[in-house]
């Protein structure tokens, strides 16, 4: 089988990426809320007129799901991703609105060679999800474990 | 209007809680992950035959939002939340399966009224989702911000 596109030695410090263009479909954001985060500023315009900020923005974990969905979309899909341990830091900036078009700027801030598994390479990304206005939205990092080329033999 | 069940002045530093006990549906979990986290091991039982664990298990965004839901049933949506800033470290620590029986222990790390909002107070939370076994599958920290008794003025 033909390795995947994206495997660990493709991600360096410093690299940029850029990715996503997709448009906050209002009743796929609100399915979303009424699952799970059924607070009333993310059920209904109507629900969310007595919340804080008067209107209906997306659950934070949607924007969430939605930055999975499209790196999932530009590379983990096609990749020797092992999954993540986890989020070192989740930030939630700005309201997400329907109608809104978010894209991914990422960074790359380490790639390393796991020293228990020297199979495994583990790379950190910084990710902010940038709404049409260039507004950051919502700011991620998180580390990902990719498989190597020729499994570290190299 | 009454006064929600849960405002800032009911979260003190050391509070435990305990609250959840959702089964964690196959389909549902796989509808999530077609939506927004497509990669093989959480796709179905035969797509994952050849991922690292070589079995069906949720998405780890799918985990954090039963999370978020089990939170709402039990305190946010009747509360004076406003909202949480962001997460402080969010830690996949082990599979979660079809079936699997989910529960929350939490903390309450910190609690204190806002400098620049004295309005505002904020809950600095720990929480642990753990299965039927008692394995910690899922931990999270992160502030959520609420409303005060009396708008902050005793």
């Amino acid at each position: 089988m033909a390795d995947p596109r994206f495997m660990f030695e493709d991600f360096k410090p410093g690299d940029l990426l850029d990715y996503g263009g997709m448009v906050v479909d209002r009743d796929d954001m609100v399915a979303f809320a009424r699952e799970y985060d059924p607070q009333p500023m993310h059920l209904s315009e109507a629900a969310a007129q007595g919340s804080m900020l008067g209107e209906l923005i997306a659950s934070g974990w949607y924007t969430a799901a939605l930055l999975m969905r499209m790196s999932c979309d530009h590379m983990m899909v096609d990749s020797s991703s092992l999954g993540s341990p986890g989020v070192e830091r989740l930030e939630w900036r700005a309201p997400v609105r329907a109608g809104d078009i978010l894209r991914v700027r990422g960074e790359v801030l380490d790639a390393r060679v796991s020293k228990s598994r020297p199979e495994i390479g583990i790379v950190s990304f910084r990710f902010e999800v940038r709404n049409q206005d260039d507004v950051v939205v919502m700011r991620q990092e998180n580390a990902v474990m990719f498989g190597r080329r020729s499994g570290g033999a190299s």
